[in-house]
């Protein structure tokens, strides 16, 4: 059982919280705990051996924590996610692949596309894939459409796997920290289109990427995950944008498993992510 | 003030660690606790924002703890180091210039050389340097004279800064885990003599450096710190040991930063690091 | 058109070959060069233009250059390779994917294992696979079997995808610098069986894994390509295993990316790579 | 001897140049050649065993290139430098200490500073300081003072090492390539005042340091060196100042060494770089 809490900062917080485990025989494996001193706020992840009612655990837990605590008690049950792409393979590839061996940590509901591109390897994976063309139509009009094929599957996060279209605010308030988007480049730097190319123009000598939560500022939502591997003069915008796709890769894999392990919290636009 | 315990583990730990802070009135401001699975064993470190009367807090967790608690309470006083060296400079003057800027997070008592080559250095800096000759002498003679002049000086550890004498095992068992030594490569590969040799040769595609307490086991101590660096074939063995140094330099620095900020447990000769 | 030259050093090497190219018309687009002073050896790859008459060109190359000289002139074809696996799926299936992608730089021609368990993940992908039961069997008849398989195809390199048997003399004599193994620690350390228990029992910070030609020294051949990931106490052997998939994945991929763009020297038992 | 060559790209150009080495007989130990493709632009570095008169030397290059050749012959005299600084010890310490050492690969000339606290560590290495006051002054009259302190010493370059005061249009002009900068972030992200502060309110998991060269545009110029260092949530902007000093020491630092061992071009604000 892996139990997260977020609240204002006190003396004995974590005193009540393990009492109360302790009271219950529950013998903690682990326990991570910060307090964001400048901001006054408490934040713990314990992993449990044993699992607790639920429903008793919240109410007691609430009854001895601050009033505005949030507190999510996760029994160990599969998670589930919805992954948006245009055209590049990498990611949804990689996501497969980890979805078909059991080892994502989350179970793929579906694929949609704005491109049929990537049917064709969905297929092989027994995935449903859903095509949903965006051209010469409004953004409403593909977004309800969207909104269709999602609520058909249970899910707990939507994953933007290198989905180039930018989502209205109204669909990404009805999802607030639950789409998870892989930007080509080491943000700030090169937020916006082309950020190869704008890499390639400055002259930079390491590329990037990130992985963060959308919200409506565009590439301004709280960062999950970022890595960066070195370039030189001889890589073109093309070479960059290749060697970039790995580490897109490698970094939204990483940001889903801390995800989908329920060791990340925001917290003015930031994550806390116990690793 | 610092609290750092290390018990065998059981149910109620952290709520009895816990509630002993909050009944003092004792605001914890960052709690790191890790159980190691396999060996039932408790490790917790607390930064507290308030301190305590050391003897009373250390009875009343004695109360609630297992018999064979380790328990460490620290003040935040200064600590302090004694170095060793041989004839490179790299790691001693990072040393010595963080210690004459204070930001070392200990003082720099005196520095021991068994050559005469960084004396210049440390009188620059108006750090006392002794000379130790161990030419011509038994190890016995050696040490004997070196355990006089840290007599003369309190010492929280010993730091080993390219120090490349092999000391006694009398002498490393009366230090259990308090000398520290910076080894120039990526323990347990290469250990013993002239690493950098044996990499050129073996052809490797990175090199590295290890920081780690010193046993009698020769380079098999616990590990505190590693860090490498890429190399390719244009590197002679020279070149690595020149690219090394940086990478010396840089994980001695990073061992002796979390070492005095009391971040460091050691158990079955590994170390536990709450960074 | 990729030329990789190898011969005893002189002074006027590279004026010769580029005065060939020059009096051929052909723009030389990247050059590089380098001299093992130790060895006496140097070592040159030229990435042209224009394509040339191999024959010819090999001829008046030979002609300039000492007698020693290996000339490899490398027509832009695509490259085929065989890959070996027993149960682990994350480096094949990495090399699937590309290949279904065709960003691989090679085709895979089969796919050859001593466990029937990724048999249906190349079914996926179409890729033949042939299960050649080690058990019962003396290493003879395995590898008779296997010979079989890879006579029916074109090959120009046999890649270890995690394949945990150990290959005989004779055969990899008779594909001496045709055969790419990953291992799974950064070698030299932990070679041998069982690398991420060893590395738990020292408990290094640093984990990693090797891609190397394999040679009649286990885990001693020439390396191509080694990448590391830190690591620390809170992770099990288990956990540096998962973790360490993921490096190995990539580092395999890199290996090949080198190899099949012909950026790889083998001189003793090291490589010299031109990235 | 080093030479660098940079011109329009042709057919023929390292035949050109490494025919005329061998006609003198010159063994050539290490060439690097690079043709920007898109600019048409021809970048080559040669390590030649033998010195050959410059002149000569120069001439008989210039007759075989075309007219635009920007050629370089340069011995292996000393180079010279003159560090500007402001309050920050670290960049500073680090370029005293090997200057003292002689593994600089330059002489430091003297330290200018605009405060006096680095004063004294440079009279520890017998270093010349100059304090020029920025207060209460015209950034003419302070250049001013700069530039009479500058025509005393001979110097290849100079280096800002934490010096926080912006050159004025006309002084950089007059020193074009010549200065060189150590900004405290990933460039291009956080350019400009506090980009620690920058870093900690966006929530970045990484940061990082560029030297660049110095031009009119701020923080546009071309970047020499890039490293970054993986930050978390627990960082406060000061824990990332402190963190990043460490980079900001050792990027400057690596960023010298290519550029006194004359690795550098400069071409359309980028660098071409050959390690």
């Amino acid at each position: 059982m892996i139990i997260l809490i977020q609240c204002k900062d006190n003396v004995g917080l974590v005193a009540a919280i393990s009492g109360i485990m302790a009271s219950k025989n529950i013998n903690i494996m682990s326990m991570r705990e910060y307090v964001d001193g400048e901001a006054g706020q408490f934040f713990a992840r314990l992993v449990c051996e044993q699992s607790a009612d639920a429903q008793t655990l919240l109410k007691d837990l609430h009854d001895v924590l601050p009033g505005d605590a949030l507190i999510n008690i996760n029994p160990e049950s599969q998670k589930k996610i919805i992954v948006l792409v245009t055209k590049e393979y990498h990611c949804l590839s990689d996501i497969l692949v980890r979805n078909h061996f059991k080892t994502l940590g989350a179970q793929v509901q579906c694929v949609v596309g704005n491109h049929d591109v990537l049917q064709e390897i969905c297929k092989r994976f027994d995935v449903p894939f859903f095509l949903i063309n965006h051209k010469n139509r409004s953004k409403e009009e593909f977004e309800a459409e969207l909104l269709e094929v999602i609520k058909k599957y249970p899910h707990d996060y939507l994953v933007l796997a290198k989905f180039m279209r930018i989502l209205s605010p109204k669909f990404v308030d009805s999802f607030l920290m639950k789409i998870v988007n892989i930007h080509h480049s080491f943000l700030p730097a090169f937020a916006g289109a082309n950020p190869y190319k704008q890499a390639h123009r400055r002259g930079v000598k390491i590329i990037g990427a990130t992985a963060h939560f959308v919200t409506n500022d565009l590439d301004e939502g709280p960062i999950i995950v970022q890595q960066v591997i070195p370039v030189d003069h001889t890589y073109t915008a093309n070479d960059m944008m290749k060697a970039g796709k790995e580490i897109e890769k490698s970094v939204l894999a990483k940001a889903l498993k801390i995800l989908l392990e329920d060791r990340v919290f925001v917290y003015n636009n930031k994550t806390i992510v116990f690793e």
